[in-house]
């Protein structure tokens, strides 16, 4: 059943015993929300727990480890957020596929694999309905749950810079900060620290930025060499994907990424609205969103770069 | 005499021909503030014009060329706006100097050089101020002043980023949005586009940068010799002082750039909390504030290198 806001705070407030559950590679909506949410339910007298995500990054590990579900846990009600389908459970929440209770989600692609649904598309973030659920509930958010939302909202909006930002993002943002949210120390970590490992990496890639098509087209690449080079982890190559689309006049931004885990190539399009990154991606197998879609391969940079330069001018607005 | 924003709104509906001043060297809230104020003031039925100013960068011309004031415009009333001090007048500005009607500001440091003030120390960008003054002016903000005073909000605050933002910037932004500022568009040619010369000379940066003390402090050198070679020009160099305060564990961030106007090397010093950035610059005969300060010198940039580490470390915090 679709359930509004106040549904779904009366819904929590007739159960006990939860398990929420975050996608596999958390980002910080995934994490801020369950983090808000096991608190409030903790501060509003429930049993809350979020399932041990082993994907979870240095960055992100303090707003949920404190939350980690003990082994044997049984819950009574499973809940997920920020998680459109499924497919996208971590692996060790596999034996949850079909028994999910509750979905919370801003995705509007949300395959309703859940028994009950709190869905808003409009949402930068679902720490816009985390918040929303909780005044509904409680009628207070603490200065932790704020935190925790505030971590969602910034994250999930390039600290408010993304397209996808609205005036109730920033509105929810500003009732985070009076409920004592610690904006200043968050977005310190969040948006104003770099790693050494993060900066020599950039370096690099800004070096080895190449431009084709007229400029229209930028490629960064991104080897194991340089990750390794560089003493570049995950939490380094965050939002890196962004880099080589910022860039003056580029309509079509591309990053070729070797992953160190598999013998994949992990391509990242990012496109000004007149390209369409998802049909450039699907020619490759994979696909997303009209701006911003990715694909995998088992090929060399090199190989992947090839390929990409014998098609893109294809996907380039006609010259007029 | 010190006014508060209705008094202000009843000083400007008294009134009419009015200059606005924005300061040397010009960033994104004196002059988002001016266009602003010169659009409300035009939509109320006020003559308005801004002072034109030779310093305004390509990036920010767009929100005040249409409103400078024609030659021989002869004004009734003068106001100053982001401007702490008359010495911080454009050079165009300096026969204004002791003339002024009414100065709009937030800057605690206000030297009260005018004949009426508007001042607000906390709020984090001037267009928190101008925003109340036009609502209270007329009752409205236009979909143009919205989005002057949207451009204000966010680069005084590195898109709400940095440690000024309060709750209250973030919902004066919220009603910019809603009241038709293109926020979005704003957010892109503001925050997430790179020039080629930026990028070019930001990887010189990342590449280029010193660790001393332990890690403790990062010096990034920007010469001429780079800027030339990265094409790169004033408006791709805004910000970059933050770059190597925003290494982590870095305590003391240095930047040192050849200015091409002068033989002078800009030094700008940026720390954390432990570190009084002020006390570094008051050493070489400049300041600021704790965690952001600066210097001027007709030396070489290994010369101004040479002496920051010879005394550097005894503004370090003791190690215990």
């Amino acid at each position: 059943m679709m359930m509004t806001i106040p549904q779904t705070a009366e819904w929590l407030r007739q159960r006990d015993n939860f398990l929420i559950i975050t996608h596999r590679r958390p980002d910080g909506d995934t994490i801020g929300c369950a983090g808000a949410l096991a608190q409030g339910l903790r501060e509003y007298g429930k049993s809350a727990f979020i399932l041990y995500n082993s994907e979870t990054t240095d960055r992100y590990l303090p707003y949920n480890q404190d939350y980690w579900a003990p082994e044997g846990y049984s819950p009574e009600y499973t809940i997920t957020i920020d998680i459109a389908s499924d497919e996208l459970f971590p692996k060790n929440g596999s034996e949850y596929v079909g028994k999910i209770s509750l979905s919370i989600d801003h995705h509007p692609s949300n395959t309703f694999y859940a028994q009950d649904d709190c869905l808003d598309g409009t949402c930068a973030s679902c720490g816009e309905i985390i918040y929303d659920i909780l005044m509904e509930l409680s009628g207070t958010v603490s200065a932790v749950s704020a935190g925790c939302i505030y971590v969602a909202l910034s994250t999930d909006t390039g600290c408010f810079a993304f397209a996808n930002t609205t005036a109730r993002t920033l509105r929810v943002a500003a009732l985070c900060i009076e409920a004592g949210a610690p904006h200043m120390e968050l977005n310190r970590k969040l948006f104003r620290t770099n790693t050494h490992g993060r900066v020599k990496l950039e370096g690099m890639i800004y070096s080895g930025l190449e431009f084709h098509c007229d400029d229209a087209v930028a490629i960064a690449s991104i080897t194991r060499e340089m990750m390794e080079s560089a003493g570049a982890n995950e939490d380094d190559v965050d939002g890196i994907a962004a880099i080589p689309g910022s860039i003056e006049g580029v309509l079509v931004g591309i990053t070729i990424r070797e992953l160190t885990s598999t013998q994949d190539c992990k391509v990242s399009v990012r496109s000004s609205p007149t390209v369409d990154s998802h049909a450039i991606c699907a020619h490759f197998g994979g696909g997303g969103h009209p701006m911003a879609a990715g694909f995998s391969l088992e090929k060399t940079v090199d190989e992947i770069r090839q390929g990409l330069l014998e098609v893109i001018g294809g996907f380039l607005p006609q010259q007029t």
